[in-house]
């Protein structure tokens, strides 16, 4: 696997490993347990992945074939995001579905790995599988970058809390 | 686009243009409305495309957006199938994503489009994009073919009943 783009934003590394990917990588003060727990607990799903915007979870159904569904209250508008968990691997590997209701049958295979590095450390590893390289250039360009660092940086609060 | 493998099954016509592309073609003796009306109504979708077997129509809001959800009771069981709209334009192109309970998180694009032959027939062009050549590979080893032509042989019927 060649690493064809890297860039570091806040904390936060960005790569495309083919034209049909990114993965992105970042690290955390916090247990592998406690980071699966903020991924999974749809109480605490909520304080961080609407990026400090009120998130309604719908439905969260953390299993093989479960279905979640989120609704962002964001300053534009409410926003729609939905998928199905195609594996649940505890405490270190989930695999989902990921689709934005404003362009409705664009399906993205989000694959997210933790990996834990000792001292209370954690690495979360995410890469996304699209079906074509518009469909990930266009998520490039959408300021996903910028929005996942305000996700994780909420995430780093939430896991400062206890 | 190539043709890198072509068989036909009973009419029924089975191409892969890419690694991850399957393209079947198969022709109707019906107007393009008849055959498009028996692909969206759910009464009609119930004859036929369960290959002779129960069909229920748990969902199909057909729109951009809308989901869909079918369960066939087949002889070996209950088989749950579902996905989304990306694009409705009728009479005459159909984009949806498709999922196999079986295989949650493993999501299609169907992109169907029908053509208008004249005389009262119709030509039905599907082609099927899977997010991997595993997943395409899957898909035609699974005897896909076969139950896609039980279905379309139900197809004939039920447009020759009115």
């Amino acid at each position: 696997m060649s690493i064809s783009a890297t860039q570091s934003l806040q904390g936060l590394t960005v790569a495309t490993p083919t034209d049909r990917e990114i993965r992105t990588e970042r690290v955390f003060n916090a247990s592998r347990e406690r980071v699966w727990q903020a991924m999974t607990d749809p109480k605490l799903v909520a304080q961080w992945w609407g990026r400090g915007n009120k998130l309604v979870i719908e439905k969260l159904e953390v299993q093989r074939g479960g279905h979640w569904r989120f609704v962002e209250h964001a300053p534009s508008g409410l926003q729609g995001f939905e998928g199905r968990f195609r594996e649940v691997t505890p405490p270190e590997r989930l695999v989902q579905t990921f689709e934005w209701d404003g362009m409705p049958g664009h399906v993205i295979i989000n694959t997210t790995v933790l990996h834990d590095l000792g001292d209370g450390r954690t690495k979360l590893v995410n890469t996304s599988l699209f079906h074509t390289p518009e469909e990930r250039d266009g998520m490039l360009n959408s300021g996903m970058t910028t929005g996942l660092e305000q996700s994780y940086r909420a995430l780093d609060a939430l896991l400062m809390k206890s």
